[in-house]
């Protein structure tokens, strides 16, 4: 069945080809639906030659790519508000960090576990959000990370590995020994609980001081590579570091954070086919500086934006928010923002057929409350998601 | 007809007499309601013994006053998208400016102006805040800023006359002249046009380079209160000056802005009654720092945050944004930002009725869909707002 939505104020492709700009903007468009793709996308003027079976018109308003979220941790159980509200007024708060979350996930059952994971991914797809990368981190056993890639698996469209989060409190000063487990063990356990084959997956390291040194994250990376997983990097997170050049040295697809970039780390990055991923709700919320958007962007690197939603740092989920913040504090123009959080985040996936409107590509629409895509910034923190479509189908 | 209000996680009273700490909190709590007013407030446990002709059971939530919004400027037509993006892209956008808004608004209809406020109000309900002030300043001529107050006085809570918020283009080299109608005509005939007593109004004047300067502020505020009004200053938004030290000297409310403030000015503000106003959507809208939140609270000032909303440099009004850039941003605990946008709001407007629920005060309840206020700055971004009540109806 074919449906015509029309009423379109600003139409964001994603393609060049299709409209003006590098965001391929079409005014006063119309789009063709085939079941879950878009068949056609032009303008309502040509529209008229396209047949259709049924027309939905959405009173002029604009409509982007659904949100492509290439970075969130939505497997976990617990609650750190107070930790968060303490934090925020400068008291020490000694016990917990990720270590509450592990041993809340721990506890839970599967069916609690997944029951969360699809809350808050209903929650997502309400804020524009048509596709997600989750990743496995608060099991860091082997039983309870591959029973979180499980969950992950059956639940979001892309899922990561990150075992190698950080050393659980059970081996405390043995960190070769974790990754022993991550590497071998573990690695392998994931691999065969998940659903397809590894390429469509990924595997993360969390390269900081703190966390795993540049030789240690080398190391995580070979042994997702061996076994054909696409490679992530968390890095330059809380300073510089070497997480960029190792991301960048081992053909990472992304890497991840990048809110303390050298001008050597900006060049390497505008020189690969490495994505840079911002996650500007995650330094809001840890009061860090904002990352260096518009130093990126001059540069020509690949920029995506994502939530980084998980329980600690960025319990948040709203793309919308994250665009906003990506023009205010990173630095981007409305339309790189914009382009970051849809095409970018699907580059950070590996993804082609999300985050862009042409004929052929998933039938994701968010419609927004609003005649154009500069209101995300402009009118920050209003409830600008009017609808939101995934795979043919409205849903919010 | 009396509502019991019960199934509340945690009441938030702004009465310490009433619950735990400066925001007065009762855990597990219920509310009775008698008409517009607040009949009770205490623990659930003690509620049994109060009667009522109705219940409603709020499943676990936190509630709050809702939100005081003491500073916007919502009179106004025409659209600023493309001035605010090319900004953002930093572009040079010689047009426009206040100017554009200025026309817009004198060209609108008395029936437009009036429509644009009321959806604005609307729109503004639907995110928690049941108490708005707002100011002429659009309009700049006798005429246009009469209907403005009448207009605002007509539709808001409180309303402030901004005559001196620029000089307009029809009175460009002639300050004086210009401050001569305001002080003058103007202001008799805002008065004639506003519908109660002096003592529930406010002038107010933009104090800062490139606006009013010191003598010129002096100026419009002895000839507001002369006649009787309330006194605020915009001052300290775009660097270091007078307006806090006027705004005290003079007795004003409030000073708003405070985004540069010296040692002496933070001195200035905790050794008066003048509410320090804070406008963090404003401050991340223009790319400035934040305002300094956490010095003003430990030198002991009276803080509000409000959203400034107007078409210029931040056009939104979510005070859950507000709230938690109050946190994340200016260094407020989550107990003060809240204060500050409830309680904090009231002080700067005058008002004892609102942004508090004691015996007495207006029944305008704000749901959280969180089970503590802690969830504003927690989830930034999301959509936190389940419910709102004005005067003792739900009313969203
Ligand atoms: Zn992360
Ligand atoms: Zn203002």
């Amino acid at each position: 069945m074919t449906v015509l939505v029309q009423g379109i104020s600003q139409l964001v492709t994603n393609d060049p080809a299709l409209g003006e700009g590098p965001l391929g903007v079409v005014r006063d468009a119309a789009l063709v639906l085939d079941g879950e793709r878009v068949l056609w996308a032009g303008t309502a003027a040509s529209a008229s030659d396209v047949g259709a079976d049924e027309r939905v018109d959405v009173g002029g308003r604009a409509v982007l790519p659904g949100w492509v979220d290439s970075h969130t941790h939505l497997v976990f159980d617990g609650d750190r508000a107070a930790e968060f509200t303490a934090r925020m007024a400068g008291e020490a708060y000694e016990a917990g960090g990720i270590m509450t979350t592990v041993h809340a996930t721990r506890e839970a059952s599967d069916e609690q576990l997944t029951g969360l994971v699809q809350a808050r991914l209903a929650e997502m797809l309400r804020g524009g959000t048509t596709t997600v990368e989750t990743k496995t981190g608060y099991g860091l056993s082997f039983v309870d990370e591959v029973r979180s890639a499980r969950i992950a698996d059956a639940t979001c469209d892309v899922t990561t590995f990150l075992g190698a989060h950080l050393v659980p409190a059970d081996f405390a000063g043995d960190i070769d020994g974790y990754l022993d487990l991550v590497c071998g063990q573990m690695l392998d356990g994931v691999l065969a609980a998940l659903s397809g084959p590894p390429g469509g997956y990924f595997i993360d390291v969390f390269c900081e001081d703190g966390a795993f040194d540049e030789a240690r994250s080398r190391r995580v990376l070979a042994a997702g590579q061996r076994v054909g997983l696409g490679l992530k990097v968390h890095g330059n997170q809380l300073g510089y570091g070497p997480g960029v050049r190792l991301a960048v040295d081992a053909g990472a697809t992304s890497v991840d954070h990048c809110t303390y970039l050298t001008d050597e780390d900006i060049d390497l990055l505008a020189g690969s086919s490495t994505v840079a991923t911002l996650l500007p709700t995650c330094d809001l919320s840890t009061r860090q500086p904002a990352a260096p958007g518009r130093r990126l962007a001059d540069a020509g690197a690949t920029i995506a934006l994502a939530s980084n939603c998980n329980p600690g740092t960025s319990y948040t989920s709203s793309m919308n928010l994250v665009v906003a913040l990506g023009v205010l504090q990173c630095g981007l123009t409305a339309d790189e923002a914009v382009r970051a959080a849809t095409a970018g985040g699907a580059a950070a996936l590996g993804l082609t057929d999300v985050g862009v409107l042409r004929p052929g590509a998933f039938a994701d629409l968010h419609v927004l409350d609003a005649p154009s895509h500069d209101h995300l910034a402009y009118r920050v923190g209003m409830p600008l998601t009017h609808a939101v479509w995934r795979r043919g189908k409205q849903v919010a």
